[in-house]
């Protein structure tokens, strides 16, 4: 693990997501920019001492050098150094598992995926909520034609935690909001490539053909980084969408929902009350689908872990993912990545695409929200 | 009355909602377009037969000669017909409630306006739900300032009941698809006029500088008139908004919504449950507010029929605003109107904004989707 | 009308839902205990004064006397008062729409419930919840076998409006509370008889077999009258039931609800949201049914007034009564009450069984929450 | 590990929640009755095939003479077996997480409370649902008198998922409903004694003083166990409550509930949504609290694993009740339990109370439905 330190959630739930079902053991890190922390914290996880590192650097050398070295890197860190630190261990012949997002540009992106795909090495990003199973049973509705032809797909990632500027007092809000580590957005990277990848698991035919961003910095400080952005989309299909992203959606939570619309009915999905989804059937009663129910496709039911009615949480999507994660890595270990060639988990491709949306919003957007194409 | 005869819904409405409490009496009606069917239909209701005229040129002419002539008509005719008649009417000194869209162009509106301040005339308009009481709250609770600076207008009319080309079956439906009758827009105007509203009350400060809109005719036959559309704002202040409308929103029913942010808190409405309100601030629980609660303020109280708990429904919304009409009526027939000044009813002013509106939105999207000022 | 002077908002329910839809005018009441201030309020509401009298004795005698006299009188007075003002309305061969309780006793209902027999008159009480159409959709629903043998009744009315002594202050709780003006119950008789007749309405071949009560008066000064109790229930069929009702149900609205299970679904209705019912097939997702949609059985759509989306409130629910009122009031006439024998509408029958339900349970709760036979 | 063998999704649950955070570690197991298929899973979870033994009892006596033998035994067997493993467990100085029911009879369940207690030994009761944060939230209201004094405590756990003889075909559904491997009540037992160790810990001054229960087998074959049951309890300070189980709520999930009704306002809490509590204080807006939010008491967010917005679930309530075991575990080993005397956990005394509660209500319901005192 690179990253994740002491006081780091987002740390302990790759930790305890990767280690729930015993696929991934954690055996090395280097947890901390301050080398001595970083190692206390490994100890009290229980690593060996030897095998916490000052830096990513020293563990990608160590580990790829050791017969028994680690063949995974989780890496938990601020954004800007996914890129270098990614790049590291693919070089080092490690897989990684990597926060979003992946890179700063597109063609930083793309050069992670050339060299994974030389290696033939995995490279799994934390889009985390595409693990449950509901986007499952909705990927398999819209598959199987229950919703007819895909019109019109409607995201929404926001909340309203930082409609003051909190990053005056929060460290952890603060290089969220510093172009220098957090890239060229805040809310479209941060927050709406979630939904955005949901919809591509739920809808893999929809390609955008162009995209129109307007975005704004309620909280004048964080410009030219926004807090509030609204995308609208063009697919080749004729389909549109809109994405609404916000940190300053006063009050809200989360109020990441999809709604996938069709000729002949919708779906929507609430990641607040993920055990449920509405397939809403023009001219039929709205019917409320409930994770673990024997109506689902099976493939849906495929991952379940605890019979219906009891909720499941986020730890387990994530959970979920990292079990194909370790499957996948087993494949490409044995030369076979065909084989996991059905297997849905946010692969390169999922954290190129993301980046490249992006970079495309920013553009349209600093153009005065104007149409751009999207290539 | 001009129009809402025999099987017309929106006329036993606009019937039920003006005599509620008495402040109207229906004695006069051009129901039809079919002379003897519309007065066997006003004999119905009981009307003098003598009353029930083949055609509102000469309800006008024979009404305004009478001592006893009606002194306001509710007109509930196909759009296209909806400028003319009010002309008349204001023409022959009779007070209008007219169905929305009160014209096809920002032009005509205005003339329509110049009359009526001209004569001293009321011209309402049937943004009905805009009489329920936790709109006049939502109202009060931006200008106590209780969310803060208004940063978001997220607006909502989305049904799913013309998912198909239901016009080739139902009559009803197939005037409002064609431009003849319709005018330059479907959803824009039937449906996105009622949420545009709803927030200029809620909001009755914000401008907006420019547009920009989106527009599709998912069943294609439709076009030019549109069936889906997105609509991007931006407001004097700094304020964005959007507005999603639609009629092959499947599986949904009204879903008519309107989310106003501000920089402390927000507020969201749902017109398929509207007596309820859901205020949140930022860092409090979510409150859910009922119609009828002694915590509402009391001017949203003023309109209260029945206890707490129980649900009133558009009837009583649509009659708060007559009886509002008919003050402003006898205002302006005192030759008072500033007494009504404070007082909240979708006038003339309201219909020209809805009409302007819609008419830019079109421009928008007819360039291809671009920003366009707002004047 | 009897009652329902200045400041009684029940006495406008009955006024607007009467004249709602034509069937009703009002052209006589005694509408107060004060001569001069009901002779008043009649002539504010448009009476003749010579038609306002001075009590119900002189309205009946004076009234039954005329050719053009009262056919129908509504009863909104005190409960003490129903019997005797019911029993000389009949006597005076006037109809009667009565708010419940019908009476204190039993005994006293039969005796009104013959006297209607005799005379040939309808007498129509206030279940007023009963009116609404998706409650008919449910009655639907059980008699097409949709949920299979009934197996359980849960029955709830619970606010939580009268927490503290509110009567303190307050006139119109006061008479709630004394059993002079109230009669033998608080909760049971005010609240819990409207789920009970609903009930009814949706099981109508669950009879009774015996009951347990246990009542409570946790503001005590209101004992012996009760302002929170449970009802078990169990039916000649083997199925059981229970009821809540409460006064004291602490920050809740009116928590009406109504779930039937059956041996392979259930329903549930809530009276704060009544367009909706919602519909449980086991092994099947759970629908949400709206009013005013075509899937709703036939008989359920007959009473629609505005098209699905569109909220209906109370007013409607009662109105709708009101017609079958007047269907009923003309086929007794008629002299052929035959003809509205499949008419759903609360009568005199569910009055008797209201009162019956009442006195059973409080004679169980005062023998120290026993089981008593339901004769 | 006793039971919870192949295919054992509880055995699974048990397993994932104690090893999550560390605390534990499996080291031994006799999961099968069959010895082969037992040793094979125990090797599939990384046992030591030297650990895995036929049967508990030997388990216990080679553990307990191990110096490094198994301090702690989960017991995820038939509810026949709780009590003789416990006993044995307990007897070879191990302490003990078992399911619920902990016994048969409260003469059992007391007599493992007085052998844990001489032996200084912790049992814990798998009363997994009570590890919800919201639920310590729910109790810190009622302890700091936000409630007001406590009058009612409504408590339900009803599925729909044994509606039919599923147990004509479903091994697992079989023995629940046989009184052999059952014991004395089917859903008394096995759903309702969550929500009553729920509601004892939101509100730990309640006694109840004596209770009535009515229970119902409407699949016949499963008598003289009961597949619905309704309970009305009456507390020592003049409090009342009920409880609804069933597993023929034909349709519904879970819908295990609990409201507690005080003087001022209440509290709802809905196990399908667990990541919300709703409060409602009379005469003030209800307000929507959610897990992780700062405006929680500082105890109910010491469990607190991720964000707040993000869901958690059941299995990250059975964790947190681990974490507790753990201390408790430690601190009675190390001769301190003083020190855990304010830890919230289902302990021993919980188990004998859940037993004694069920064995109360089988004695009256099988009267007939009386009043019997609670001792």
């Amino acid at each position: 693990m690179a990253g994740g330190g002491k006081g780091s959630q987002i740390g302990y739930v790759h930790r305890s997501a990767a280690m729930r079902d015993g696929y991934f053991d954690l055996i090395a890190g280097a947890f901390d920019l301050d080398p001595g922390r970083g190692r206390a914290f490994g100890v009290e996880l229980g690593l060996d001492p030897d095998r916490c590192y000052p830096d990513y650097a020293a563990m990608f050398a160590t580990e790829a050098a050791r017969p028994d070295g680690i063949r995974c890197v989780t890496i938990a860190t601020p954004n800007n150094t996914h890129y270098p630190i990614t790049k590291a261990a693919l070089q080092a012949g490690i897989h990684v598992i990597c926060e979003k997002p992946l890179t700063f540009t597109t063609a930083e992106a793309l050069d992670l995926q050339a060299i994974a795909a030389e290696r033939g090495l995995v490279v799994g990003v934390a889009y985390g909520y595409s693990g449950h199973q509901m986007i499952e049973e909705a990927a398999r509705l819209v598959a199987d034609g229950t919703l007819g032809e895909i019109r019109i797909v409607n995201l929404q990632f926001a909340h309203g935690f930082h409609s003051a500027a909190v990053e005056l007092d929060s460290p952890a809000a603060r290089w969220r909001v510093d172009p220098a580590s957090a890239g060229p957005s805040y809310v479209l990277g941060d927050l709406a490539t979630h939904p955005l990848y949901i919809a591509q698991v739920i809808c893999p035919d929809l390609k955008i053909r162009r995209l129109l961003c307007s975005r704004q910095s309620f909280v004048a400080s964080r410009a030219p980084l926004e807090d509030n952005a609204t995308v609208l989309m063009e697919y080749d299909s004729g389909a549109v969408g809109t994405c609404w992203t916000s940190a300053v959606n006063a009050g809200a939570m989360h109020s990441q929902k999809v709604r996938i619309v069709g000729s002949r009915g919708s779906i929507e999905w609430w990641d607040e009350h993920p055990n449920q989804l509405r397939l809403e059937i023009q001219g039929e009663p709205a019917r409320l689908l409930d994770r673990g129910m024997p109506y689902l496709h099976p493939q849906s039911l495929a991952d379940d872990r605890i019979g219906a009615g009891h909720p499941e949480g986020l730890f387990e999507a994530w959970a979920n993912l990292h079990y194909r994660f370790a499957l996948a890595i087993e494949a490409h270990e044995d030369g076979d990545p065909a084989r996991v060639a059905d297997l849905r988990y946010p692969g390169i491709a999922a954290g190129v695409e993301g980046v490249r949306w992006v970079e495309t919003c920013v553009r349209s957007a600093d153009a005065g929200g104007i149409w751009v194409d999207y290539v």
